[in-house]
């Protein structure tokens, strides 16, 4: 962190000063070794008040580093209240109370898997909710809602089938494509998920390392713990990244980012068009509030605790007025291909077309924001053939995310027309839970399963690829049966197996 | 209780000169400080003779009062066995057994999660069905036959799913709309529900202050536990309410209700046409019949338990004949706008525009009449596209009720056309478990859902809803699986992820 | 029992003598204080020997009632082998084993619900599954191969969805009906199933009071364990049967028993079609086998328990040459009407009404013959459109049978165009769990759940039920969903409700 | 084993000097009393060099035996490290460590239910679970990925119900049917499964005999555990069998055992098609990894444990670029019938009909191959309708294999237009739980269903099946239900039958 703005002082503050300042009247805390008084920045805390408080007088750091960019305080709270060093040897160590939740997720961690033991990417995500801390695995694994656009999204996949040929030579598979442009090992990029440093404190930065590794393009999250830069700088060769934006109500910043990042060389511009305002995931609040109220008593509707997980915490400053009159403005501040992440609908698409921009990501945003979205694959196979039929397939790349876990269902995509797949989560997990080598070896499957599963298909290259090749008939079905008929069902008596002799000796 | 027909007499009767009348034979009970001589109505009864009995001689105030309107004696029981103020202080105190069943329950509420850990409207339900009488819950809780259609109401919502449209201004989102020319704030109403006492003592005047703090209609109920007046008089300001009427028997008692609510204000009249008889609902007949039958032996077929539940108990009144030839009458009669409540098919909607109706609730009486009715949204789906190829969209106001939890569900029956929905059942779990902080949370998280989802899906206002949002392909269909394959599914062996290591010290 | 040719001979058989032929070489049974010689018959006897031997030199009355009609050994062992009377004095009584099995039963039987805990046909299956003998259970309770056929059967009934009519005159409701030109109250009758006497020891004259005391027609069983003189006798005033008939490899015993049954007032013959063999039913053969073959050891083919449960022990005569042209030959040897039970397409509904007869039953025989054979519901949905088309609606009676269980499944059937539905296993079950009282409620619930619907769906009678009333889309519909993703489902943490808080004592 | 290029030594080795070359640097190892040096092949072995060092310097003919065909060793090492016969008493019998999970197998063979208790093929899978080795059954059990293709085998025979003919005369039944001219009892026969002495020590020759014994062709598979010769030696008399071949990329090799084999007899040459290389079977691999990584430590990334199973261990010989253009050599090497196996669109189909092949077998390799591969009996129900309409159907014989349990299945296979199905797993489960007896009863099964069905649809004999007696409009579905709505279905409360009397004596 670059705290630029103070010098250091002759004298630093003592912790003991400090934890005076333990009140809502006067809030002082301490992030990496330095002073702050929040006491008038309560009220205006996105993440609410009281998980401030808790902190009061105290050191904040190890709380404070996943949700905020390490440029956050400088940017957002006035210098005069910055108030210096602390000597931190004079700081009480808080003896942390004993967790039995944390003990008990230590024993886990000890117990865990070896990385060669997972065979493919949900086996990273059982690892990774037996050993990641409760409110980090909140964050990542919810979805909006009942979630259940969150699993559509995977299990849209498991309603195409295919229809291989055989009788192929596939001697030689080669799965390499490119992306606007940039030659790529196998047609899947990181996508942008926030706050990385949640699952892993190295953060981010990891995922850059891997997609290097690979030959994948990373694509940097507005809400990375990690910052831009950090993320830009471990970046090595002409390795390519993109950037995910959105937008903020100042139009300034969003200029500077914009313009920032394209001098930094990124290759793509992919702006979020599903999210006027962060989700409410259910899951993740559930899991905040357990963290920071489990004191509260319920006072009947005033002093409500307002802590509504870390989605809310981080995103007040997005545009929930951002419209399709604001494009050619950012086609006027930068040269980057443009392209709309979350379009969901074939209208919108063929709107994108319109207004020039050189792409769109069908995607629901993971799940995160409005249930019962459907899968970017579903609106795939909706907005293909009429693209087809209009003679536009070509004049836009098409990208999906949302439950890609195979290198079955990026096969899928690829043959009702995507030119790619974004991959989110599945390296979120594998980071968390194995750092870099578990995020090399999630990539590695994928190429392991990719090269099997191009063969057993019948190609031998990403153009072998063709709509003949699914069966997508249900793709669109959404339904539910008739709710279970308990009484018989409980009446029933199934059919089992032979038995087992009993023992001879009992 | 306004007991006009009894005078206070001198000497008051004692708890010991009514204990003696315990029997069939002559059999009194207390009623909030008054007797009453019962014997002769015992075979009359709707709910029995039974639980009469089983209060013969003693105070059955907490059992009377939330299944009977506060008016019921002076109405059904002729005033000469109106027996008189009782000394309430020679009544010996009922030491009530301990029933460890209750037990439990005083436990359960004394865990009870606080009210800020409700993040949805499901969550109401799981915690009211955890501390809420036995006999309640199942009253509330109860369907038809094997709830199915009950069920299905809910799940019905899940065959509907979105085509969001993506950059459009939702910067300021309204949602308010206007139901029979009253201005709403969001478009649901509370919908009519019986027993409001059995969840919560205060009754359905809790209803009628958070349908005034959210600027909601409440419609209320024929089998209210409070009566008609106090829900009038506990309304306030310009706060508009509705009238749901059962049709009795005798046109003249119906004729008076109807003309009373509309001297006192209402601004609709829902004349419920799903129910010539109520339901058959078990879980609620089981439930009362372990109330009152648990020492009851078989005794082949006479003198058996007759109890069928709440429900049976208090509706035979009701009138079986009511028919369309009643509508002109009821057009006689008022000038209230005239709705039908429990239409079920698109045939009748088209009845319901020539009878000149002003609207019609599509709704299966919340899943607790005919079993394998369909949802409201569904004929819903039915209806509208046949009244725009027939222009008669705008002759009528389409509402539905049945299952709605989520905002989504909100969205969804107007992307489709309904001018509003009810809310029921949610709403008295909500009061059962927290009383009107809970009644008014439940409505706060319905308008938080409303504001997130409306900006999702790209509307600012309840005018952007149009079928184009929705894709409905599957909500018509009813399939059940083919029976499950038992014997495979025992012999197979499921895939498992990565086992943890042994621990060191095993 | 008749032993009309065996006179009682001066000095009866000790127990002694006959306990002396205990072995495959000289095996005597007793039978009803008679013994029998059934060396020779070893190898015919159609359920095996093993069951037999194990009764060798003893008592075998209990185990040989069910299954046997009582007038069995005069018509299929030679007089010769009849040995005459024992004197029962000197039969040591079997001190039976403890079994523990047997004794949990009788726990469960002293536990059991009283009757009118049962509200619906479901509870006395489940009622039934817990107290009656393991065997008479499964023989009850089991279908052919996976039994998918079995549990289909009700439900497609939940694939048939309702349109009801409102605002129909419903105070008086009228549901009886006529069947083969006899009135009855409500439109089932009591099917055909075979060895009552293994549910209750008074076997099928139970049934014949039950429809009897509620006005519905029995059909009689060729399989009973009461023998037919016993059931029509057993019949009051004019009550009707009907006679269900397996044809014999011998016409001459099929003519006899037609002829009689002609004679005896049978008012309708039902030659069941869809049994040429009768079906393997594994629950029932597993539960014979442990009941035989506990002490087996397997000797790699020879000499292996042929045993095949219940089922194919009593069926052997059964013609499986039955063909369209055996017609001819029945209609000329008898004035009843005659009937087709088990037709399976509309094909040859079609052939029958060429054929001349007067019915058929749409059946697949409660799923106990060809697994996958399809429900009689769904076969009636397909026959009327075309039955209709071609102006033959009226040549035929169409019945149904078949997972009948509520009078919405009955009300389904006639909306299709059923005159009629049968119901079996209900009876049975309601039979052995509580006798002729279980019978009774059994019927009486039936009436009351039809009372109800009737007025729920708007049909003042029988003549007001009409195809518009049922939505049967999805009834033909045989899907499985795509199998489950255990390893994604695994990883998946779903969502709960709020949690309770922790115990304050804790 | 034949050892003809080791002659016998004059001393042999003892077993001190063998084990002496017990690591990495030096690794001998003993294969039935002989010893081999295999220092330089470990990188090479196709299993992995974990596997071999983990028995360097001792006996490892128990491990080698199921997985390499008895020539391998002349066939793949250089003659130079065969080392010569070692003298077996000095070799140090390992004494196997106590291993708790094998002491549970024997105990659960000693309870092992008795063959007469198997009454479908299913029942032999839930034995052969229970006390098959776990690395036998993984291998045996495992599919490609989620497995969701192997699943829906079997699965996709439920979404086809029957619609029979009755009243048709089937006292005689005849099933029995020719393949490629030869005559069968039924129309099956035993498809190639590999590595069969994984299940049974005496390994596929089991297979051979019971074909014998029901007039079934074997086919026999490139990988038995037996050698070609060995089976093709336990045929009896004129019984048939048929070749699968996987083409080496030696095309020397492949001629020389299509030669062979031609020579030898047999009468059909099926061609894998769909294996250009073999599957990740994720169960086998994780099954593998436990037996010879559970003390490996993670190192992250590099010396990784690369064994995938006994699949990818024995498979790297099969060539990937085998395509049509190699079709016109195999007509030119044999005048056996050739057939495809393993085509999976209708397209290929046509192709093979234009190569001149005499069939195709429509199959996905048992769920082996590529998940979401269409069942057989699906893609046969595509192919069919289009050949009749080209009137190519008589051009080529159609079979199918996976998922056959049930001789229902092979009928709708029949009735669909298939000549016969393959069935692999059930004979191998059966043979693993009980050899030969338990081959010889799974067939005896079949038989003995297949005559029950024949008769129970109407057909006596296999000309008779045909497309009107099935229904097969769902196959091609392929749904997922919407993801269960957790939340609600938390909050519902089921129903339930009655409640038992509570117990006096509590």
């Amino acid at each position: 962190m670059n705290h630029t703005s103070n010098d250091t002082q002759a004298v630093k503050l003592s912790g003991e000063e400090v934890g005076k300042h333990n009140s809502r009247e006067s809030c002082w805390v301490i992030i990496h070794g330095r002073a702050y008084d929040v006491t008038e920045f309560l009220p205006e805390h996105p993440g609410g008040a009281k998980i401030i408080l808790k902190y009061a007088g105290k050191d904040a750091s190890d709380e404070y580093d996943p949700i905020h960019p390490p440029d956050t305080l400088d940017k957002f709270l006035d210098k005069k209240f910055h108030l210096g060093e602390v000597d931190m040897n004079t700081v009480e160590q808080e003896t942390k109370e004993e967790d039995p939740e944390e003990q008990e997720r230590q024993e886990r961690i000890k117990r865990m898997p070896i990385l060669e033991q997972c065979y493919n990417l949900m086996d990273f995500e059982a690892v990774a909710r037996r050993v990641m801390k409760r409110t980090a695995w909140a964050y990542y694994s919810s979805g909006a809602d009942d979630e259940i656009t969150m699993r559509e999204n995977h299990s849209a996949f498991h309603k195409i089938w295919f229809r291989p040929r055989v009788l192929v030579d596939v001697e030689k598979v080669d799965f390499s494509t490119t992306m606007l442009g940039t030659k790529v090992d196998i047609p899947f990029y990181v996508t942008a998920t926030a706050l990385g440093k949640l699952g892993n404190p190295e953060g981010e930065v990891i995922l850059t390392r891997g997609a290097k590794k690979h030959n994948v393009i990373q694509m940097i999250p507005t809400l990375a713990s990690c910052s831009f830069d950090e993320l830009v700088d471990a970046a090595e060769g002409n390795q390519v990244q993109w950037l995910q934006l959105y937008v903020n109500k100042n139009r300034d910043i969003t200029k500077r980012i914009v313009e920032h990042a394209e001098k930094r060389g990124c290759k793509g511009l992919f702006i979020t068009v599903d999210a006027p305002q962060l989700g409410r995931r259910e899951k993740d609040m559930r899991s905040k509030f357990s963290d920071v109220g489990s004191n509260v008593q319920s006072t009947g509707g005033h002093d409500v605790d307002r802590s509504q997980g870390a989605a809310r915490a981080i995103s007040s400053f997005i545009d929930p007025a951002l419209s399709w009159k604001d494009i050619p403005w950012f086609q006027s501040i930068t040269k980057m291909p443009i392209l709309l992440k979350g379009v969901q609908r074939v209208e919108d698409v063929i709107r994108a077309i319109e207004a020039g921009v050189q792409g769109v990501v069908l995607s629901n945003h993971g799940g995160r924001q409005l249930d019962f979205a459907r899968s970017g694959i579903e609106v795939l196979a909706e907005v293909m053939p009429v693209l087809r039929e209009r003679g536009l397939e070509d004049k836009i790349e098409i990208y999906i995310d949302g439950g890609v876990r195979r290198a079955t269902d990026i096969i899928k995509a690829l043959c009702l027309g995507a030119k790619g797949v974004g991959i989110g989560r599945p390296f979120l997990f594998a980071m968390s839970a194995y750092g870099l080598p578990g995020v090399d070896r999630a990539m590695q499957l994928l190429k392991d399963e990719m090269e099997m599963n191009m063969r057993l298909i019948g190609a031998a290259k990403i153009e072998d690829l063709d709509p003949t090749m699914v069966d997508t008939r249900n793709l669109s079905s959404h339904t539910t049966v008739v709710p279970t008929d308990t009484l018989s069902l409980g009446a029933y008596d199934a059919l089992i197996g032979p038995k087992e002799k009993v023992s001879a000796k009992l």
